[in-house]
């Protein structure tokens, strides 16, 4: 299979609280690469008010899913998600891949979201 | 109507418990078939660890929508998920169809999720 | 503003129950029309087990914006939502549109949704 | 980096109350800006009822996120989001921006939503 885009960008992230459900409060990427060959990613973070990180580095093997949680280390390194931080994710892969951003909030609220309709 | 896309990805798939609410923990793939002709869609699964399943055959007739339930083997056979493993689903069409995912979580939590914008 | 386009479609409908909650359970289809010009919108039902509803018309007048209930027969007249149906919603416009489904759920659950990743 | 579109359309805005959560009730435009220069952003407010207010002008600068709330002056003005009323949200930038929705609601309910597939 060869489906899917090289680009994804995530507009709104940020790090709930762990809180004290069953569900800790999390934030994941979650990534599937439908072809055979290993896609090599870099992920660039967008900040309110400091210069973007562009060094992060991970691999997605061909056929699998990987579900990145951004306040693990062994997926964001140094640069795990902050408790309440406003930030933007960017993915750039050299293979074609599909993602999706989730977060599971522990506090109590009604959330939805949605990208807009896009166009020039 | 000829309305509709052949192919259609969901990265982030994962069987939620049972629990004891009204409303069930489960997942859903709701598939609309806006035109005449049946339909006929092969289902690939992708795992983290493990080599994807390529085998499952469903058909969603001509203008009428199909709600598959992933754990049921009316709608999964013998590949149902299994409750806390991350996985993906890929539809394949001989038709246009539409296809949606929902995931409705009986455990505390306030969830949101979204694709992201993507291109190349 | 010539932004949107004609033909919008939504799998996965389904009225939820009324409820006790100061929310009351119900499903919106929310259409704005950017631009100056009336837009005149066919409305399709597509079912599981029985045949298309093709009949309902509506309209959104130029640089406004129009929420429908699909359990109110000001907007759906007899083809009103009946509680726990899986159906589907086809929009046809004669000047683009954009389009969002929502569902407000009054029974204890936390849910989300997203369309796939579509090619061809 | 050049990614993503001029004009983003959210059709389904709506000002929640503020509730007693410690998520206040409340909605949110995230913007990223992948780019390096500043996008100059227009904001057009669509109603029901009433004339499109066409006069919110915002800066999010290059390689920077920036998230908008409806009911605060400093984001929108004499134009902040009014409790219960029904508008639709349009974006029109110089430059290519992603940008995404959110409602944070303090009642009682559990909400989904989606853009549905769209074509002509």
């Amino acid at each position: 299979m060869n489906y899917g885009k090289k680009v994804w960008i995530f507009p709104d992230a940020e790090l709930p609280p762990i809180g004290v459900n069953s569900i800790p409060g999390h934030e994941s990427i979650i990534i599937v690469n439908p072809g055979k060959k290993d896609a090599h990613i870099t992920i660039t973070l967008f900040y309110a008010d400091k210069e973007p990180v562009k060094e992060i580095q991970i691999t997605v093997e061909g056929e699998r899913v990987r579900c990145l949680r951004t306040n693990e280390e062994k997926d964001f390194g140094k640069h795990m998600a902050a408790f309440g931080e406003q930030y933007s994710i960017v993915l750039e892969s050299d293979m074609p891949i599909v993602a999706q951003y989730g977060r599971a909030e522990p506090r109590a609220v009604a959330f939805y979201t949605t990208l807009g309709y896009n166009c020039d």
